[in-house]
């Protein structure tokens, strides 16, 4: 459970950004792995919700191990204001109109496509965090954040990819759209974390997850009533679905608290260097190849990795 | 003829840089085009010979143009010591045995995955030029160089690239070989030119072209020899022939012109571009199509010339 005490140094810092790297790698492999295994008949819409009251609850047992030892502080207490916590559920809410989109998207783009086009959240990312957090990235910083895009699209490019140049307008628009929509509830969930620096990052965590479970609840209701009162709850979970749910709500607070000590730009960098971990992983464990474009987008994303902290000195 | 004449401010370096890059780009742009007009039948040796001899004329014309309005000055005779001109048949001789090698690396890669190799000169360029001229490229320089050649390969990628990854070691190492000779060919020209900085470039010139059409007469009688003699000298010949040459003459100049007033990683820089820029204009000129990865690729070259320049400033 250190990932749930609040990291002090930066030596802290470096540890929650290595754990969210680890986890979203091994996220990507849990899901080739589920898939592998065979189709798992659970629904998304619960898995979810699972995902969100574990995260309540996570928050609330670092809460109450910190309330033993500090006591209650205005900083920790979980009593909030409606100035506080009216701002919660806009992330929450975002991310559900881009899910929404997500549905309409495949009628322009194939899976492989949208993939390629998903990496126009990195540069959305940095556009909202320069002009919502008002905070400056230097020349070479933003030479490495279109260096890290590239890289990354150059990593996943496949023999068919340049399909998605043809891509029609309204998929551009949409893919656009999304990114922004992505990329502003980042941004916006860093904005209400760090409004108030001395706020524990667990009571702020919990109000996140409290409206997360209320959106998700209303996603059961709408998608999935029927097979959840005819089938169950719990129909169709695994070993491997419960281990997924566990390592989405590890990851989700890690992000959190990227977020909360560093930024989105430190989250962008660990979720792009999980995904190429992810796929070098994937080569030994289930004996992917490896293709020259994911080696040139590696050593492309890897130098970007160098900049964005060489880059750092000059300002 | 003001490509003749040394430039003496960064302006005028300018000047030399883009036109190697304008010439290094249409050069291509001609190849493609004598293809498309239909095959040849005029000899590669005696075309490269006619390229040497045309060069050496332009140096001289240069030089007297020089002498009238300067005088002979100990800097500007043509005459030259033993010690002095020793080392210029040098960079000729490594260019031949590169261009012997050339027909064996054949066996082992195929005309795509030799263009996709031979972006290891790049690196082998870097490398040489910092350990035989001694010159200190910034960290942020070196991470552009390696962006340089990962966007250059990108930009290059096709369908059926990854065929290069199964190069046998053979291969490997001739392909690391050959860049080594071709890289140590443009440092030590620079070595040679700088060794005399007062020295008009226009003699050193003339001296390079001496041995460059020695060399490449050897090549005629031992290549051509029988076709030259049953055929003739110029059979084959047509006015794209003649555009090739005059366009390989001018490019050869600039180059020693960039060795004399800039270096070898200029040249590299601007011979990339010139590779992109190659590729655009195809795609008007041929109607060949821009690939996915040409645009990533083009993109890590940009930011790639983008920090090679922001790069001095940390010096």
């Amino acid at each position: 459970m250190w990932i749930l005490s609040a990291p002090s140094g930066s030596a802290s810092m470096s540890v929650v950004t290595l754990a969210l790297t680890v986890l979203t790698s091994s996220q990507a492999i849990l899901i080739v792995w589920s898939k592998r295994a065979g189709k798992y008949e659970y629904s998304v819409t619960t898995a979810n919700f699972m995902v969100e009251t574990l995260k309540c609850a996570l928050s609330l047992a670092a809460l109450t191990r910190i309330w033993r030892s500090e006591g209650v502080t205005e900083d920790n207490r979980l009593n909030t204001t409606l100035d506080e916590v009216i701002v919660f559920p806009i992330p929450a809410a975002l991310y559900l109109v881009k899910n929404l989109l997500q549905y309409y998207i495949f009628a322009y783009v194939d899976a492989p496509g949208y993939q390629i086009l998903k990496n126009l959240n990195i540069i959305s990312t940095g556009v909202l965090y320069r002009i919502i957090l008002k905070k400056k990235l230097s020349e070479i910083q933003w030479a490495a954040f279109i260096l890290l895009c590239a890289g990354c699209t150059t990593a996943q490019l496949k023999s068919n990819s340049d399909h998605v140049l043809q891509t029609p307008f309204q998929g551009w628009v949409m893919a656009i759209v999304m990114a922004l929509l992505s990329g502003f509830a980042g941004v916006y969930t860093e904005a209400i974390i760090k409004k108030r620096p001395t706020r524990n990052i667990n009571v702020q965590n919990f109000w996140l997850y409290i409206f997360g479970m209320i959106f998700n609840a209303a996603a059961i209701l709408v998608q999935d009533f029927d097979a959840v009162m005819n089938k169950g709850f719990f129909h169709g979970y695994s070993f491997i679905t419960v281990l997924m749910i566990l390592n989405h709500a590890l990851s989700g607070i890690a992000v959190s608290m990227v977020m909360k000590y560093a930024d989105n730009i430190v989250k962008v960098y660990s979720t792009s260097v999980a995904m190429l971990l992810t796929a070098l992983v994937s080569v030994f464990l289930f004996g992917f190849d490896l293709s020259l474009a994911f080696f040139l987008g590696s050593t492309v994303v890897s130098v970007a990795v160098y900049l964005h902290s060489a880059g750092k000195l000059q300002r």
